[in-house]
């Protein structure tokens, strides 16, 4: 990639949801979420079928604010955590709405809005698309580590997958339909998979500032912009042991964020209130904090432009139990207000 | 999805490769593969990391027919069976290309050629794209089902995953470095998910029949085409099963593929030779057949339109094991020789 892809024609954020748990509801986020379940079980009776429940749930929240229906979608992208993301194929694409089965770990949602701009830039036989990506921690604890019950021991650099979703419904700034006030995606860069010798999957936030700062860098470096041409860096789910690994991999490099980074991770939880160790985790991690947080800042105008990169630990509990190390990866967009044209 | 999906320019492959296992190279295709390893292992200590070499063989015997590095491809779509795809993440996009994971079980060659000629079809600052999908019948096994060393008794509709992949370089049929016999997708229609109530994983081709009916109804209706306007329809991996299936359910449609469909699951292997019971399925059947059977045959002329679906079976054991039904999925391209510049 030698260039920043950049869109003539941006694409909106036309409508977004937000759907947590109860964990993340009791959050400093918590009125923030457009739905919220304390039980965690979204009306279903697994953990899985819950997570399934959760996809369908946000994807119909933001159908809901938008006045529209399923049909009225041309294209899904979604992702999960679970194998071969049921949770995605068996919630919200079970809607027969044509899908696209992603897999960026915890950067899913990142690699959706950046797939589904590509999509609709691409062809006027696309004019609406949806990406929703979910986690639930019940379902991912037992499957990438312990069973919740176990009551294992965790490890200060652990970080709490979240039992969160988000779903953005996307199109052209020129629909007519697109409110003046839908943030925009100017443009964007996808991420390499990068990989930094990190065999520990109780520190993913080692593993995936590597790959966040990779990222960064070739930024501003391709598009000849820095850190002040942004009102946030924000960066999916590096937790609090990541991002002080990215602050610190950046200034060895020579950039200074200037205060401006912000990590969903860190958002989501209150450390003295509840003790997630390093932080949130989890594809709907960032997405969550995405729809309920700087998309609304970005809508009402309150910051006009962002860098957005979702942060993804690409792993399975087989490869570690092989020795194998973790690769990280961060796609990245540039989100901007509608409200000031994301003028500076 | 209101009108089939065109690219004004259309998008070339410019170059492919296919590699093997060794039950696949002693099938009737045997001779055509690029690569095989009578022992399925590719140098490798375990049958996922087997499946990583696989995955980064088959990108490099790409790249080595085109001539170009790794560096060449700005963006890679790639994916694979295993849980959170880690024979992708770990094979090919351990090589530092800017990567977009993609999870559609089987049916992945098809969903990564159709992201890969969109997302070259949105911006001039994608020159290169690369499409990547494998599977491996030893690590698909034991993860889906048993390992190989238990002996379990498979039933008649199981379908045998392959030991096999292929990779596919991509770019604008106007690029002056594409030759001009290279196969061009001129277009495309993305799969839904649907469910047809199969609860058997022995049965996949059961699941994922009505998905490919829908797909290809849809693409008659919306293009206006009929069966004759091809010279092949291409499925991925719907076996003898599946492939009845879904001539039956065409014909129930009033639809007559008139001796034009092929499946690579029924050409990959010879019953007669290697009892595979009803065919062979994984990512890396359709792609290795398309790769070393139809794209040679459209690059020569002797075939110059053909439909192709990846066909793909969304489930996972924990999902089948709490009672749920397996989504099927089938994405079309419509792929054309250069050659004869697709005329009929």
């Amino acid at each position: 990639m030698r260039t920043v892809i950049r869109f003539p024609v941006p694409v909106s954020i036309y409508a977004r949801a937000s759907a947590v748990g109860g964990t993340e509801s009791d959050g400093p986020l918590g009125a923030l979420f457009d739905f919220h379940d304390e039980t965690d079980r979204f009306g279903a009776d697994t953990w899985e079928q819950s997570e399934e429940s959760l996809s369908r749930t946000v994807l119909n929240l933001a159908l809901a604010r938008a006045g529209e229906s399923q049909d009225a979608i041309d294209l899904l992208f979604a992702g999960d955590l679970q194998n071969q993301c049921v949770a995605s194929s068996g919630g919200c694409a079970a809607a027969g709405i044509p899908y696209c089965g992603l897999y960026g770990a915890c950067s899913t949602s990142g690699e959706g809005l950046l797939l589904a701009s590509l999509a609709l830039s691409a062809s006027p036989a696309l004019s609406r698309a949806a990406v929703v990506t979910t986690s639930h921690n019940a379902a991912a604890e037992r499957q990438f580590r312990l069973p919740l019950e176990y009551g294992g021991q965790r490890s200060p650099t652990a970080q709490w997958t979240a039992t969160a979703g988000g779903a953005f419904l996307l199109c052209h700034a020129s629909e007519p339909f697109s409110p003046p006030s839908a943030p925009r995606i100017t443009a964007c860069l996808p991420g390499a998979a990068l990989d930094s010798g990190v065999t520990d999957g109780a520190n993913m936030g080692a593993a995936m500032a590597p790959a966040a700062a990779d990222t960064i860098l070739r930024y501003f470096s391709l598009s000849g912009e820095s850190p002040s041409d942004f009102d946030r860096i924000v960066t999916g789910d590096l937790g609090a042991e990541g991002s002080a690994l990215l602050l610190e991999l950046l200034r060895e490099n020579g950039l200074d964020l200037q205060g401006r980074h912000r990590d969903c991770g860190v958002l989501l939880f209150d450390p003295l209130k509840t003790d997630v160790h390093a932080g949130g985790s989890g594809c709907g991690c960032s997405a969550s904090v995405l729809a309920s947080l700087f998309l609304p800042a970005l809508e009402r105008g309150e910051l006009n432009r962002i860098l957005f990169l979702a942060t993804g630990a690409l792993m399975s509990p087989s490869c570690l139990l092989q020795g194998e190390s973790i690769r990280g990866i961060a796609p990245l967009v540039v989100l901007e207000s509608g409200k000031t044209g994301g003028e500076k």
